[in-house]
């Protein structure tokens, strides 16, 4: 006879507004990536992504928050590029936070599951 | 200034067995369309799916519960076909109650998003 399998629950969430994406697992690695090199065409490049994509998702987000969660920064040894605002911080937050509740709460779950 | 923005949070769950697929949202349609049509080869043809497909994901949930999800039928009028067991019913229930509480759970997280 086996012993007791061992399931797993994986999740994946993700946030809309009025029917338009806003944030999901793609978005907040943009923001993390934004926030890493402090410029979204690097932030691109780190997730093999294109600018125009980047950039886009960028605007979808900072136009649904309405305080925006990217900005642009001017001059500076780097020669300006872009930072995230206190809201891109949390927005980041609350995702991981939410996140990892769920998966504690699924993880609860998984005791409920009997198919050995 | 506009008014409070509706957000929604969306979720998927899929649950695994030492890293091979078990349950998701497309094997729980097949058990239910299984369950609907007592063919596992109509079930396939209602999701435009292939019968070895089909075949496949049945076998793969049969041998991770080890007591058969699904399992022939032989004769009658219908000149045989399949059905669901007790184990199958169960992983339908089981799945559809983690999903409605984990969404549950995840409206009452929903308040705590203000992007507004």
């Amino acid at each position: 006879m086996k012993s007791t399998t061992l399931f797993k629950i994986h999740n994946r969430i993700w946030i809309s507004s009025e029917n338009r994406s806003f944030l999901g697992e793609g978005r907040i690695e943009l923001l993390n990536e934004i926030n890493k090199h402090r410029s979204i065409s690097k932030a691109a490049k780190s997730m093999k992504m294109s600018y125009r994509k980047a950039w886009n998702m960028v605007d979808s987000m900072n136009k649904i928050s309405k305080k925006p969660m990217v900005i642009r920064t001017i001059g500076g040894t780097g020669g300006g590029g872009s930072k995230l605002t206190t809201e891109g911080l949390k927005a980041i937050k609350l995702f991981n936070e939410i996140k990892i509740s769920t998966n504690k709460y699924l993880e609860s779950k998984i005791k409920t599951l009997d198919f050995s």
